[in-house]
């Protein structure tokens, strides 16, 4: 019987709703069905316990027993090692959701990230710096798409690769960033059509608006 | 005994060289003391062998015997996961090295390498774009120099964790993006002094030296 705490904040604005990061941990509990309860902490101030946990004063963090692990990468590789609904065993399999994991987080959302940020906050001008973001994110997806024109999961069968890149091209998705790219939309479609991934989503939008009550 | 090859180009511009991420592999492979080979792919055109080991066209990948991996932090995981001079063994400290190392790349790295990639192309203007990464950098190395104030490595000892952060900083270094930032700096210069550092490097470097005499 696992001991899992989800920590994320007791309350968080209106638009990161939804894509707080504390939806990738819940997408992968609810993937392998483990219980598990969360905790709040608050969105401000952030206080010294939080950084004790989180050292960049952000969410989530999960703790197994007496094992408290921050990144979301972190988190999702350590329950992917522990549970074969989210990766596979064989070294072959295991490798290649080990280098798909770090793909979605290195490769794609280091330019993904940014550019949504730009589109965001409305600074997604014609500056050479916004081009260049612009530019590094097309040629990812280019690449993601002769990937994901070939197969259903990135590594084999569904894994906690495709939870963190399937989630990092979902933001884009909301800015009409893959408009020229079907297969990485369809794969987002196909991934965020799982129960698991409903759940999760469903979940942190009541935990939010259960806070938006007691304010 | 190991059947280790790293993949690189067979040829960079000058400005890159000493930066290729091919190092770091080097330099977690010297650390350990780990036999390999060097072999080169072109840099130009790529072609779908190369693809298809690293299916967005950049270096490094590694084949440990048939096993090919992609994206240095699933090569440096799978490297210290095998070898304890580059991982803490007890499920603390490795807990410890796994999250420090997805914070390099997902947390840190995230912002430092378009910042870098605008003071490298001049491009660091005052767009609301450049401001954004700026900002999102500087509340990283805020954080960052607490926790380096406090501690000589990362993980307890010296771990592939160390070897990212590093490498991530080392660059914004370049760009005098520590000045501010007394520990981090430091801590760039106490990784980098270590031999196996200055082997990795010199050994890049000789390699696209070696590559200009045939051109």
């Amino acid at each position: 019987m696992p001991d899992l705490t989800l920590f994320t904040f007791d309350w968080v604005p209106e638009p990161p709703r939804g894509f707080v990061r504390d939806l990738r941990v819940r997408w992968a509990l609810e993937e392998a069905a483990l219980p598990y309860r969360v905790a709040s902490v608050p969105f401000n101030p952030r206080d010294t316990t939080h950084f004790a946990h989180q050292p960049f004063g952000q969410v989530p963090w999960l703790t197994d027993g007496d094992l408290s692990i921050f990144e979301s990468g972190a988190i999702l590789l350590h329950l992917g090692q522990r549970n074969p609904e989210l990766m596979p065993t064989d070294p072959r399999g295991r490798n290649e959701a080990m280098e798909w994991l770090f793909a979605a987080l290195n490769s794609v959302e280091m330019p993904a990230l940014p550019w949504t940020m730009f589109k965001f906050t409305g600074s997604f001008d014609g500056s050479p710096a916004v081009k260049f973001v612009d530019d590094f994110l097309k040629l990812r997806l280019k690449h993601m798409e002769t990937v994901l024109a070939e197969r259903e999961w990135l590594a084999g069968s569904f894994s906690v690769a495709d939870i963190l890149m399937a989630d990092v091209l979902r933001v884009v998705d909301r800015f009409e960033g893959l408009t020229d790219s079907p297969a990485c939309r369809a794969y987002v479609a196909r991934a965020t059509g799982r129960p698991a991934f409903a759940k999760a989503r469903a979940d942190q939008m009541a935990h939010f608006a259960a806070a938006d009550k007691t304010r």
